[in-house]
């Protein structure tokens, strides 16, 4: 049987609020998938500086599997253009065979929960956090899976609905980066607010605070046509997808405020 | 006269697209202070793995400058659970009186920007990102300061509408790290799709393929009580806040997206 989890070890495991981590990879996968950002942060050397910081890339990206590879587990494609800070690097690279060590974090923010006490503060949230080693694709079938991939898990049925093939400049200038996973974990906070014993038999002070969760979602407003736009109407796949997109999310954080 | 801008240098230079970048405080502050959660990154080393990945967390966070440091110039401040990952670093840490060297990245997603070919495919937003060394706070009075800033900062006037002050079980396992900000910049699209050239003079095409930008925000729901609230209205300064910050988000998105 396939693993259908990432093993626990000290680089993913959950240790505050153990029972909030996920270690499924359908756990981990649809988070990765659902956020609209990823952030990506690799170990950079700067040029010209003697300190080195790591640095973070917001970037389009989700998860899939190519050819060979298909199957349970799946790699997260990254699109876009490739920084030349990728490639700063004194130790590792992308251009390694091993290639360059990576973070990629997607967090969706679910609500913001309101606890008697700021201490208790929280916020409903999914975050899935991915460490793997990237590699710059080069396969054009390969990179031509990935650029569909990424533009429908934005917008379902947008690639097919668009001028393709790209023309080999804009290939030329759209770098595919392929990060081969080796552990994740999700992290996961529903509900209300948690609060100290205390703070509950403070009668005259909860009469004073209100505790509760203010639940919260990316909204997507009506599309605006560019000016050069000659499509009268907004297509249906665009249409439907705004107004399901925001109803299951806005469902979701309602659901999760309780 | 007090600097109002980060000089430019290699790690925080935006090369790509340049003349998206900003480089003055008041460009990338209010980018700092505007996003619901930042993510902050260090290099850890894993304590049984040899191979080493940067990580990546999700924190709750925003601009301040607490006595001595007071003026233009601004720090991090981070609050939260201060993860023992933080202390495993083998070469520097949070204890080091260097401090740890972090990157802190702040994303706002303003919208989808749907051109006609899905390689000029973009989104409008504002990004910002920070290096910088991070440091435990350990001064009563600056804790002090950063709880309320970072409170007040997500939900204006909660800090004082809530029991207290903190208990002293609270303070011991509420973490307050302050990034001193080596350099920074920010990055910000706004406006309605780029096209290639070619693409406007094939108008069989045009007619076809919808082009423009569907607006997003983080749309903040109606406040649902826990179960143990005894508040009875949700107060005006939360019912209040909920509707601009709506209503402001909102109005941005949409006026970036032409």
């Amino acid at each position: 049987m396939e693993p259908d989890k990432f093993e626990k070890s000290s680089i993913n495991e959950v240790k505050r609020y153990r029972n909030r981590g996920k270690y499924g990879y359908d756990d981990v996968y649809p988070i990765i998938d659902s956020a609209p950002v990823l952030h990506i942060s690799f170990h950079a050397l700067a040029s010209d500086a003697t300190e080195s910081y790591p640095v973070i890339l917001p970037m389009f990206g989700c998860t899939g599997s190519y050819g060979e590879k298909a199957g349970t587990e799946r790699s997260i494609y990254l699109h876009g253009y490739v920084s030349s800070r990728f490639f700063k690097k004194s130790s590792n690279s992308l251009d390694d065979s091993d290639g360059l060590k990576i973070c990629v974090a997607a967090t969706l923010m679910d609500g913001l929960v309101l606890a008697l006490t700021p201490n208790h503060h929280s916020c409903n949230y999914r975050s899935a956090i991915a460490f793997g080693d990237a590699h710059l694709v080069t396969d054009e079938g390969e990179r031509f899976y990935a650029m569909e991939l990424i533009t429908n898990n934005i917008l379902p049925e947008r690639w097919e609905n668009t001028r393709i093939p790209p023309t080999r400049a804009e290939l030329t200038a759209t770098g595919i980066i392929r990060v081969d996973i080796k552990s994740a974990s999700a992290k996961v906070r529903a509900g209300t607010t948690g609060e100290d014993r205390n703070d509950l038999k403070d009668e005259e002070m909860r009469r004073r605070v209100w505790a509760g969760v203010i639940p919260s979602w990316t909204q997507w407003g009506s599309p605006i046509p560019a000016p050069t736009n000659m499509v009268e109407n907004v297509p249906d796949y665009i249409r439907t997808w705004v107004k399901d997109a925001n109803a299951s999310a806005e469902k979701f954080a309602y659901d999760v405020a309780k």
